[in-house]
């Protein structure tokens, strides 16, 4: 099977290692052509434009930052849409929700090309490692066929159903990463304001059931008050504004959701969406006069 | 060290059950005697009051369910107060904020009494199986000499300082708690409104940087959508209610506590205050019409 | 000036038979014709088509529920677009956002014609009446060749600015609207709880200076505990809606509003979308257990 | 019918003016002794403590700024309690929630003395026109007794029932005017991001259905951009914190109260308590990068 690549950004670049290292055969495109070419050392070809990737290859991975970035890739000139041809498969492994997705399926569906969304949980470390969860949405048998590629970069692929369920999932999972950051920041912030120390409130929590893999490994960020972005604030942000569309949609309630992602918008308009996730933290510093 | 341990609870009975199975000599009181009577088989002696109790033991723990409980067991007829001799240490483990630990600090400090809080994070497992967190306040000598019993009773215990400060980390690790419950009901919520399957949801979430001790815990009793009381809703509500009262008076603002407090407090209003405080998965789906 | 107006309901209704009574030359379109027939008797022409009626007239005035049926209207088939011709204005008087207006304000510009969004604050009472308050988005010079016509329709008009502007000024009214009843309701609530009269409290408030004219009129609804639509809770729920995709765009940060909102979707997935917007108070009620 | 006075700032001076131009014969009592004696021109008594007050009239009115000062008032060295005789009545018109009311009333009951608590609405302004709203608990005899002079300093008054309900409406209906405040400030702030004329918003907010009393009497200090204290924020967050405990014992969810507590919370750990109420507008600017 031969694998096109779209999209060379923080996720994609160890994406496609992995994935050159594992041996299969990648053709790669991304806007910027100079991050593509470090790929042609590993094995890579470069596509000129994604119509031209999709003329070269199987199976189309694209792995952008927003659905803008998604239309233009596929629908814009040069896109992939006028380039595939029957029996190829397209994944898109960004976050864009479900509307995009559903409207790339029915488009791609008309060329006789198979859609499948995955989008995944997990950032950069996990991406190197090949421990990413990948949750995936549309054609099972699709689903089946590249499931030793989805096992090359994540730990566990789920099948959800249909298009757009895979892109649900994402942002339910992607939901709770936000609250309970969310809610860690609060509990260091009534901490600091009780006199508490912070790193042995933090030694402590590491010791309880509110322990996730998130909480630990925002830790040593968090004591040494940096937040370089593994995860940029602004991307949790707009993950918040896509839940929220969903479930405005189909009627779900979110009261500790809604009320999380107005602390991340208030982040962002206080400049901190370029820095990691964990700077909500800072945001919700200064909300109550501590920076 | 003669211990005496007042209130025989779901978190007192196996706490005492350790410590006496450790080999420590142990005097318990009980508001109702007939829960007291097991643990005479299991070697422990019986006092009449809490103040017949203080006249038998070195230090005196307390273990009981809320603020006007404890207030009775210290103050009231027969109370501790009553019965307490300099050098003797009183160590309470109830979660009752920071205001009346501070207020029994200073009453039995006159009666050249020491005084603890030491507040647990952690259930009636953890209870049973001695990983409790301890989370403590007061005399740092008085925590260093009772230190070889709150190994038996936990896997780690932090001294945060003056007292308060106990109570003060217990009240921000509790209000993590809640609202990352909250916010694992609310991506549930989410979940089930857009079509997705729970069961293939949980899985994938068990899977992620989110999956935090408590999140695989409560897993099984979501899946049967049974939620009997390992720590009820109301205490939660209650601790939520206390940690809200603490961001008041120190002037923090938290945005996603107060959001989650009121789902806990509507919780109670529909009649789930007993159940386990998982049942706010159960509120949330009522509050989105799926139940 | 010949004036063509589109959609007659609730609000069209009244409105345009202001605007025959007041002696405008006036033709009406209606995808369901039934409802247009009665104004025939008025003085009106009927229109068989969005274009049909553009090519009879100066100035279209759409008023219809929603920014799907805007979009059928202006660019479907048969739509406004394809009929009409240079030096012509349409003004758009729905509530649809900031976005529609700005795509049909460009793609009439393109034709030669003049494009204003003009959307209203109170409801079929104030329609009635002639007491609206219209909000203008769009070039100053139509606004000012349309005054007499909007001082027929309201008591007063105000011109935003560029178009966009009448729309965002709506949304940010609409949003206090939907907070402030959300606001009396939880008032109302805590006085049921605590036990007080529910007439007495509304007799006390109508006397204070939160008397906003809206709670004035609304309790008589909520004193007789039925909720006929005057506004549909629904059509709230899509302006909180709209206004919170305002405020996310433009990195507005909005506690008590997105709060609000997420109350009024519950109400929509509890039933209640199709009552009068008061209805919020039946759902915070049920919310705390009271029905 | 001889009154007595506790209390002279903002709100006591000009109410006892209007007692004492009404004709009442009135005995006054200040902490600061030298805020008493501009009443004695106006033809007022001077008591030295609570206590000689009590001896010397009939009724005894306090109005102090929070419950710890009612406290010393009520039951400190020299304090009314000592001081009361059967017959006479107290009436509490400060606002500090049901429980000190209710505790008081039970106090003065066992000396055979009636209490009434008669928090008001309305500030300074209604407090020198006679235009407070007074919302009185207790003893329905009293209130009968005492109308005449509730007449001279409101305009209407109500009685809610036995001791606290009093309390209760006051918290009700000034949980009103924070969520409004906080609303009106969050339409501002949502104006301003999208670049609408402030100045123009505000006048057809005039014109609308929302156009609350407190809307239109802030909105000359909303143009300022001045905020001296009418009624000082830290005063309303009190009054949200004391609505909250009342909801949340009678176990009431009110979400958009709880997320505007949250953010009066935020402006005074920000510097904003002492400024009027109306500076939460400052602090939701803030929030969104606007100050």
């Amino acid at each position: 099977m031969k694998l096109g690549w779209i999209g060379l950004g923080n996720m994609g670049q160890p994406m496609v290692t992995r994935l050159l290292n594992a041996g299969f055969d990648v053709t790669v495109y991304n806007r910027t052509r100079s991050k593509a070419e470090p790929f042609a050392q590993l094995g890579a070809k470069i596509a000129e434009s994604p119509r031209d990737l999709a003329r070269q290859v199987d199976t189309v991975i694209t792995m952008v930052s927003d659905g803008a970035t998604l239309e233009e890739v596929l629908y814009g000139e040069g896109g992939l849409l006028g380039g595939v041809r029957e029996g190829q498969t397209v994944i898109d492994m960004s976050t864009v929700g479900p509307e995009p997705v559903q409207k790339a399926a029915a488009a791609f569906a008309e060329q006789g090309v198979k859609f499948l969304e995955a989008p995944v949980s997990g950032s950069v470390g996990p991406a190197k490692d090949g421990t990413l969860v990948i949750l995936v949405g549309g054609d099972e048998a699709a689903y089946e066929v590249h499931k030793p590629m989805f096992d090359v970069l994540g730990k566990a692929s789920f099948h959800f159903g249909e298009n757009g369920q895979g892109a649900n999932a994402k942002l339910a999972i992607n939901l709770m990463l936000g609250v309970f950051l969310q809610g860690l920041s609060e509990a260091l912030v009534l901490g600091s304001k009780a006199g508490l120390d912070r790193a042995t409130l933090l030694n402590a929590i590491a010791q309880t059931a509110v322990a996730a893999p998130i909480v630990l490994g925002k830790t040593p960020s968090i004591l040494a008050d940096e937040f370089p972005a593994a995860f940029a604030l602004k991307h949790m942000e707009k993950d918040f504004g896509l839940a929220l569309d969903v479930a405005k949609k189909s009627e779900a309630a979110l009261p500790a959701t809604s009320a999380s992602h107005q602390t991340y918008v208030a982040a962002k308009a206080n400049g901190l969406g370029d820095h990691d996730l964990m700077a909500i933290l800072s945001q919700l510093e200064r909300l109550s006069g501590l920076k």
